[in-house]
């Protein structure tokens, strides 16, 4: 086991009802800017809830965040907290969502030009408005870590930055609230969180057993509860479990002392900024071909996958690798997510567009190993076709 | 699954040589208390690396907590903090002192008799001073929880308490400070993760696959490498993932949202307060004997333990109930501990008195669901004899 930190300081308000407990959680002498997304916030009731939550408090709306949060609308939401003497930022939606109002929270105090913080990494972050979430969609963790990405389609930049002033304060994550998903969100939320979960986990042997029975045993619950809970949208135990679960795959847990590869994300973040593809869809495509390229550099973990994951114990190493490759594959598809690059309309010419924008992002040596380079990406990409 | 918070502030630095790191964590200008038990902190050099990373700090030092800590010595600790107005607490040693240290940062900020903290369970703490541990014993999690146990033989009294204001701001877990723990130390302290697990485990199904699974996974490595951990103390990775679990077991992450027993820890503080018996130890008495006589009530549970922890799938309920009870006995006399109250010089007399201090100590509804009496408790404790 390598050395580590563990130190996460989010508090997680879970289960029915929580949203109520807003009023115990919001400063009573609060000015709040809600950040949220589209009109489903709205629709569902959650918007009316958390209002309703938070009575008495100054409330000031800012809709709008687009999946990929947009560097330029975070901008926006940033003049509105100066024309409105706003205190505290209250986060209602997915990982987009969240994301945005981290980096909101921190460029709002930056002294200096905002897309600093993205060049940097998050590493000149020296402070950040207090905020906390409403978790609407289970899916990418950001609700209880101090990560986020955000997106520039001028520059067709998709960049990440991480800060410990970037932990919300709290989080509310009430598994009733995600009954009215649609199916594809749903999907998404499962194979990004199984994605994040591998890519702690799928690396090399590290003798983690605690990390590696935890992310087992998360691999093999999604893999049961994420088709039922297409089947049958409104079973609470299936949706606390999946939203529980979006949490614990990113939020430093399994991540603690072992390697980390990250490289099916930094591809995919090229394929999102290029066409706008949903970001668990690039995943789906890029992991499979991702595993089957590296399949030398990942042996003993992908047998090891197969086994306690997978259940495949027969045959050679390179079956039992095959199978659990081919059971990774159908399992997307199963959930209705399509893993050939094709089924997305990229081919040959925008593999050498995504190739050229990793290079520029500086993503030449990508991996646990740090060895998987531009050309390596390319054969990856080429296979998924 | 059940609603649940989930919130746990303190910071973890975990590995090789991190008690340098407190030089970044301890203020620079802090008057610290340095809070011990024994001579072994002294004679392991875990003292010294201690003073060396406070170089430049005025140091204070308060040594001689029990095992158990006692009442009456934390007041000693409390008169040392005011005569040399101390600034900051740092716990060095298992979770005696650092049990110990919780009481004292409470009891030395509260206004009034400290022993309120103990008969109010800790409701009435409204502050504590800030402190942080360098754990030498892995075993009873308090390094990252906000509740400790203290005694006063006087009164046979063993009473536990906890706040959110008694999580430490930082704990120091490096394995290789327990590579010169005494066999008995290292036994116990495996034999109290297993059952800080079980009694957040074996209860009746909730649908928390998560939290199930986790707790399934540690349990697993536990009787992996618990005896592996006797025969060689110095595999760094044997006692780091010993180390994380222990700490895991009891950090509120496997508790949270589903039922809970704590009647084996109910019933066995009250030996420990009879004849000061090793903690674990009487655990390792209780547990065995308390899972045959509550296997109705924890049927479901107790299956799942047979299948999932022990790969027990053949037979009956009853003969797969018996054979999964059996391997946690045989388990805890593999590390060295007996699962007699005979071996512990506990007889007929003995019981009487026991079952007459938990009535004395309110512990008259005991279990998950809360219908232990102390009459099941006289049945129970009459089986293991």
């Amino acid at each position: 086991m390598k050395n580590f930190d563990f130190h996460n300081p989010t508090h997680i308000l879970f289960g029915k009802g929580r949203i109520a407990d807003l009023n115990e959680h919001v400063p009573v002498d609060a000015k709040v800017l809600i950040i949220y997304g589209g009109g489903s916030a709205e629709r569902t009731g959650v918007l009316g809830q958390v209002r309703a939550a938070l009575t008495g408090r100054t409330l000031v709306e800012f809709g709008g965040i687009e999946p990929n949060p947009h560097y330029a609308t975070t901008l926006n939401a940033i003049q509105v907290i100066n024309d409105n003497d706003i205190t505290f930022l209250l986060a209602v939606g997915g990982g987009s969502v969240i994301d945005a109002t981290k980096f909101i929270a921190a460029a709002a105090l930056y002294d200096g030009d905002p897309w600093e913080i993205l060049t940097s990494g998050g590493s000149n972050i020296k402070a950040a408005m207090p905020f906390g979430t409403v978790l609407t969609l289970p899916a990418t963790g950001s609700e209880m870590n101090s990560g986020a990405v955000i997106t520039d389609p001028d520059k067709v930049a998709k960049l990440a930055f991480r800060s410990p002033y970037c932990y919300p304060l709290f989080s509310v994550l009430d598994p009733e609230i995600t009954y009215t998903l649609p199916a594809r969100q749903v999907a998404n939320g499962v194979v990004d969180s199984f994605v994040h979960i591998v890519e702690q986990y799928l690396t090399y042997p590290s003798a983690a057993y605690v990390q590696d029975g935890f992310a087992e045993s998360m691999l093999r619950t999604l893999i049961k509860l994420g088709p039922k809970a297409l089947e049958t949208p409104e079973d609470y135990d299936i949706r606390a479990n999946l939203m529980w679960i979006a949490t614990l795959a990113l939020n430093g847990l399994i991540g603690a002392g072992v390697p980390q590869d990250w490289a099916s994300h930094m591809i995919g973040h090229e394929i999102t900024a290029l066409n706008n593809t949903d970001h668990a869809r690039t995943l789906a495509v890029v992991l499979p071909s991702l595993m089957n390229d590296q399949r030398e550099h990942k042996h003993d973990k992908l047998l090891q996958y197969a086994s306690n994951v997978w259940g495949i114990n027969e045959g050679s190493d390179d079956v039992r690798i095959d199978a659990a490759i081919m059971a990774t594959r159908a399992f997307f598809e199963k959930l209705g997510i399509k893993t050939r690059l094709s089924d997305y309309d990229i081919g040959a010419p925008e593999i050498e567009r995504i190739i050229t924008d990793l290079k520029a992002h500086g993503m030449t040596a990508l991996g646990e190993r740090h060895d998987i380079s531009p050309t390596d990406v390319r054969r990856i990409l080429e296979a998924s076709l």
